[in-house]
């Protein structure tokens, strides 16, 4: 079960207001500003199909913030174990966590999360418990590889390994007007957007170009597990035959997430790294950036874009 | 000493090329295409004074990656312990290093990092040797504060209390026409962008608008390090009277960076987060954003701005 309050983990306040002098052609003047609010959300692991904080199988775990695993301070051990920190802005926090544990290889089914809440003594503070046999995710997948030296291709090549859905076989053909088009829903849908210009946006669409799941946060990232999570919560993970498209750049990261929600097309407005088109390249998803009126470019698996 | 090799870590291959299908009114082209570089750099502590890799102090150093750290398998014992894997732009290695140890709060002056120097084993790993004395950073500052529950104000409240070089008291006053001149400075500085068009860029700059350290990265936050890490350097920290240029929005953890390196001014292009604007006020640190043409808004400390 999903938390006790709502299934997405709440509404959220997603913009705030502060005052602000505002400066233009040497004059001042001061008003309220609406903005994007940033939080931090604390993701602390709990014991298999436990409702309140509980003793914790620590093996794997590595805690952020300083408690050993093995000689942890009683009131980590008692309250759980910290997973990780991210600040975002609030709102469809359970599909944030759930998004994040997909992104990071731990969840690939609704059932491996046996329950989550939001902590009752504090805000921003998620509780996950997963389903035995679920293992948690390791703090950087990349960081575990070796002990000395990492590199972009030995990187890119692991994260294919281990992907659960393969996406390089999903025969979803897209027609080019239909992903020039996606910027633009996007952006209709991106209501926060409109009054801060702060919050970047992830959507997930169909081939045909209907939107499924559009999320904002602060963080580009957290946007795109927002989306990830919704659709895990739905149990449409494969998302097999969709486009994921977003509103900034494409990195190494956003690849990873894609590839291991099933995603088969990753749509970008701005330009991706070199290491993102690698692992495109290695994972046999579609990456497309530049994607601005009706023009657009496709560093992997152009077969896709008819 | 700052490494063998040379004095910032590098020039790094910062842009490379790949292969692109450009699609363009329903026409199809292939062509080379130039991206901005992205590669992971795992970031390692080794023991102090020590050129080589040498057992580890391992006190209060949680390792990213899965080994406990009392518990630590032989292999990272001997090769020290990974504090960080960022995913950089390459070039400028050690100064990126080095400010992300002072944005972490480990580090203050150019002593107290013993030793720097590329592994010479492998590539894309930075070892780091701390002076006697200077405790390594944890992995997330603001993750260590609470046993349950974090929020934004108890976090500001806590970075203002953690700072070495209080900025409040800087008496620096900028011209308005300085800062609306500041993205046109940064952008002509920027020359892997105008190649990539994926490149966030930092500049630090006086008061009369002079650049001091301009940097580009695919991440915005390793943009950041790098020019406070040449500042550090250059003994130039606490940056008193400076501002900091950055080409995206203003989030909390680039307003934390700025304060921890003394900088009194934070200048965004786009909108800043409720969180940056909180910790700023609680800093006492000026943070403008929208800084485009010639007006900008100041969401703190507006005294400073003529």
């Amino acid at each position: 079960m999903w938390g006790a309050e709502c299934k997405t983990g709440g509404m959220g306040v997603v913009t705030d207001r502060r005052r602000v002098v505002r400066v233009r052609d040497r004059a001042r003047s001061e008003r309220p500003d609406t903005l994007a609010v940033e939080e931090p959300l604390m993701v602390r692991l709990v014991g298999p199909g436990a409702r309140a904080a509980a003793p914790l199988p620590l093996g794997r775990v590595v805690p952020v913030g300083g408690v050993p695993a093995d000689g942890a301070a009683p009131e980590a051990q008692s309250a759980g174990t910290t997973l990780t920190v991210t600040m975002r802005t609030p709102g469809d926090d359970f599909d944030l966590v759930a998004g994040w544990l997909v992104s990071e290889g731990a969840v690939a089914a609704p059932d491996d999360i046996a329950a989550m809440r939001l902590c009752p003594d504090e805000d921003n503070t998620v509780e996950v418990a997963l389903a035995r046999g679920v293992e948690p995710p390791r703090q950087r997948a990349f960081a575990t590889t070796s002990a000395c030296g990492v590199c972009g291709s030995d990187t890119a090549v692991e994260v294919r390994a281990a992907l659960r859905w393969p996406v390089t076989g999903d025969p979803v053909t897209v027609g080019a007007e239909v992903i020039t088009s996606l910027p633009d829903r996007l952006r209709e849908r991106q209501r926060a957007f409109e009054r801060t210009g702060g919050l970047h946006a992830a959507g997930l669409f169909t081939a045909d170009g209907e939107p499924l799941y559009v999320r904002e946060d602060v963080g580009r990232h957290n946007a795109v597990d927002k989306v990830v999570g919704a659709a895990l919560r739905d149990g449409a993970l494969p998302a097999a035959g969709t486009i994921l498209q977003v509103s900034g750049r494409a990195s190494f990261e956003l690849v990873q997430k894609a590839a291991r929600a099933g995603i088969p097309v990753l749509s970008a407005i701005s330009a991706p790294s070199t290491l993102a088109v690698d692992l495109a390249d290695e994972c046999g998803l579609t990456l497309l950036g530049f994607v601005r009126g009706d023009s657009m470019n496709v560093y992997s698996r152009a077969d896709r874009v008819l």
